[in-house]
């Protein structure tokens, strides 16, 4: 089969390999929409996973499914489902204990296209099927669909981590696609005002859409002092970190009230330290939590995200402002997330068979 | 000054009574606007919480503030505030351990209209005016204001019960104006499938506008079935009572699943027990929860549900269906909640100096 | 092979069947020490799971491994293992949301002797053999080892459904071996006062040693009032149930204080329903939240067990009364629970190869 | 009335001032006991809380009510009582959100030679007495009861802080009374493994009769290195930091496992920033949650420390190596705390009348 491939660092191309063969427990997919993603930038041309030899690359998929292992009881050939970018090993110990995503070892739960083969190709391979696939209701499109793959729980993974609750008021770090999924996923969880850090028109417009309620833009000034103004010196409740850099973390440190969380998406790509001011951070006393992590994957996530979806509660497919056809056209989608022209939020790749 | 009193039980009428004295914590409030609340009517006619001589009534309002003791930092004279139905001391032991409504003992933070006198005043008296009023933003009206006091916040709390996450899908029982904050409450914290129970046009149509995704009219057949027809057999994952009687609960336990949660904040009335199913309980053993309790008061829970609604992510004002103006109209509203007229869902008494 | 088998309603005795067959997930166990439990005569005698013919007995074993399926990884053939009561479909939706008890259905998680053979018998089968294993420590012997498959689990979950907290004065209701085992897990999670309540002697000085502060003997008067009287008519902060039957919930309501919680462990054998006063539950607006569910079982589970054990936290073996020899004892071991002599507390049998 | 202050910083002594008048919520106390605490030590010659002048030191105490304000209701003179180190503003938005040791500000429920005048003196005030006394049972002594002041709930924050679950194995940096105390905090919380970090003997031994399974002298090499051997290089499920420098937090990240938390309660008290390792913290994606605070007080958090002492659950006078009579020896014990001899856990000064 094809797929489109790392063929090292810094190189991508397309390959031909052997259709994957799958266990008792997995199953094979035939993709129907694929989404390119920011972490794959990351992958190629930065390395930030380290060397990978001709590996297919993608992470955000939905599909038809193949084929099934002989023990796979809820799923067969025909069904239209969806995997999440984060596929974990479900009896592991970590799993057991509500961290799939680092199911045998820190973050380990992520395997396409860091493990194994990703979903830019002809055919992927979904390990345990029963707990990683999940049916997509006739009502949602393919576009919603795969948007939920990533970037919504990842998004949304963001106000769990900084634990939104009513009335909080909240800075939403980055606008990218995964930041506008923290706005919508505060304005989820009840939220009062979401201030949200962005430059781009578009994805500013669609934040306030999602649900924020002020834009700070860091041309205007520093962002502390923006939210010092729009909160008369208080301070925020929560802050989630979508985008930015180690650096950002300072910033959110300064503007978050004692007792707030700090909830990290974002993935740190480089430096040796993210640093916390000590005096800021209540010289170690001032509970302002510091949590981040990978988002949650497997059946049961995806199958809430879409029930979120199908009720109308948001809709991601908004973030789709590319849309391709055909399998070879992922390259030159994956082109646009790496070249990010002022237009782009998110392109998607339609396959029809 | 005049108030609007529960003479004795069965009976109300207008009292003469000295202004409140305040002591050097509290605050001495003129209503500017006043709502009545079943909790009245079971107060007087069903002499819920006992008998009571001459208590004014009353329990949801907003005001401007006429004095302050020596000691309150934050308001002041003139100050247009809300004060929560439920007015914790604050240093009590149940306070300090998150339990301010029960300051005290069981239903102690509840004393508007039960341990004093109530709103239904020229005046009424706010223990602990730093603890227990919220200045009231200019952006936010007086309809909107008032309906914080004791609906949206009971309403929002049955989410809170609930424990309503991300996806879930949940069984609202009862849409009064409880009962549609708790449907409003449950959209804003995540919730995908929302099943609200009632009969009413005015009221259903609400819950729909508030994220009810359907209505389930008990007239048209048994909740648990028209329930397990709705959700394929899977029942629900939460369940929130703003309605029915002790019955209600073996209705709710049958139609959730494993794992889930009964909030409920329906106040029972009469009944002996309520009654739990053994065997759809999990002959104890089946993880389904049942939580009930009082809303949280005070200061910044006021600030908080007034944030959200500043914030625009909900109008509780939409449940006001009749208004008056004059403190004298306070007993025609009253009577309007006694008797339950088709159209009503909330009324509200305006009062201006 | 052997097994020790309920033949049916009422009836048990010794069955010749095939040794089980595993699949690629599964192992096969041979058992050197095995418990009878309560449940089991619940479910010969009182037929409280229904009708079963020739289903072998028995949810308490350690043992030794014959063989593990092909794709079993942490696992090999002679591992001395333990699998708790409870084996969990880890992939499942239920065990993803942190219910794998009720994988598949509500209480599905449970297998062994209720959907398939149990562990009395030379061999027993276990399924997904990586998510419900867990290696024994050569330091813990076989006693200890064996009294967290079940009576450890169980009993520390009721402390876990109390949510117990540092300075929580707690009554626990029953002291049985699951009983005895919430009051060292309520000890263990910081505890103040532990009020047991029992009557046999060897039951309540064991309480005392696991941690109680006093006994309770219900036939020393109601416990309603001895708990009230003990504690300054305050009541308690959470009640742990582990025994009596369902009227034992409403003498748990009376004496919790608002904000408490009752966890429930006890299998509800009979009756159709468990009834809560009204009045003294707030009228359903106390927050006395009344919680109840099946043991968590599974390797996390289990290693955690282990390794409070290998830490000296507790001795569970203490509670080992009467030890048999050989597997052929099963069933003297099994009729010492059903006719609970004065000196039992838990029996076990030591099988040797 | 006389006190020993800090008079400016570097230098402590003597001062006379007028006794403190109260206002009718608060309390005059004499002290009975009194601890000296590093923070003084901090106050004093690091300037850590910047200048201040002739301020009296000193928030570990305990003693006899002298006086109560007109509206304090639950105390009364001659009481003998407790006060925590940080008295909190109880009525404030942030203790209604939980967060009473910020009530007014970041770290402005520290009170005590902070902002106000301290406790080494004849006599001492206490801000809103029925929220931040409570009664010392006849049973506790002394010693015990002023070690709950700051030393038991500081250091039980600590485990609080990192969420301490059954079987969780933990690392206690630091083995000074907080650390200490922290340790018997894990162990009442249910950790398994306790692997704390220090070298002098008399704190080592006690750790070990407070729970710790295995020392670690940072002397025989890196403590990461030592936790990966011990824990066969899985690291730790929790780390709690009472002790160190900001680099610890570097330290406590390398051995922490995803899904893991780090709860500090160590006061940093110099240095720009505390560096968290960004590849150790898994890219900001591992979930390791750093938490720091300072210690809850008020009253509900005495009575239930005291609670746990008088239930025999631990005893923290063991701490006390040191004992002087008369207040006029609170120097002497302060210059202890300051030169640190090899001796030294916690020195004490009882005073008579």
């Amino acid at each position: 089969m094809k797929g489109f491939a790392m063929k090292k660092i810094g190189s991508i191309g397309w390959v031909e390999k052997e259709k994957p063969t799958i266990g008792p427990n997995d199953a094979l997919v035939r993709p129907t929409a694929l989404s390119p993603c920011t972490s794959d930038i990351h992958t190629v041309w930065a390395g930030a996973i380290g060397e990978r030899t001709d590996m297919i690359l993608g992470h955000e998929a939905i599909g038809i499914i193949e084929e099934v292992g002989e023990l796979v009881k809820d799923f067969k050939k025909g069904d239209r489902v969806i995997t999440a970018a984060i596929t974990p090993d479900w009896n592991s110990v970590e799993a057991q204990g509500g961290f799939g995503m680092h199911s045998g070892g820190m973050l380990s739960g992520w395997k396409f296209s860091n493990f194994k083969d990703g979903v830019f190709a002809e055919y992927f391979h979904v390990n345990d099927a029963d707990g990683n696939l999940a049916i997509i209701p006739d009502e949602i499109d393919d576009l919603s669909a795969v948007m939920a793959c990533d970037m919504m729980s990842t998004g949304f993974h963001g106000a769990e981590l900084a634990d939104i609750q009513y009335g909080d008021n909240v800075l939403v770090i980055g606008v990218g696609p995964v930041g506008l999924m923290s706005v919508a996923g505060c304005a989820l969880r009840g939220a009062a005002q979401i201030y949200a850090v962005g430059s781009r028109k578009n994805c500013t417009d669609l934040a306030r859409e999602y649900g924020a309620t002020e834009i700070i833009n860091y041309r205007n000034g520093s962002i502390e002092e923006q939210v010092m103004k729009l909160t008369n010196n208080k301070g925020v409740d929560k802050v989630i970190i979508a985008g930015g850099d180690n650096d950002t973390f300072a910033t959110a440190i300064k503007v978050l009230k004692a007792g707030g969380i700090i909830g990290n998406v974002n993935y740190l790509g480089e430096g040796e330290f993210v640093k916390i001011p000590r005096a800021e951070w209540g010289v170690g006393m001032g509970h302002k939590t510091i949590a981040g992590g990978l988002m949650p994957g497997g059946r049961r996530r995806m199958e809430r995200l879409l029930d979120i979806i199908k009720a109308g509660r948001v809709d991601p497919s908004k973030m789709i402002t590319h849309k391709f056809e055909g399998l070879d056209k992922v390259e030159e989608a994956l082109m646009l997330m790496k070249d990010k022209p002022a237009d782009l939020i998110k392109p998607i790749v339609l396959i029809k068979y």
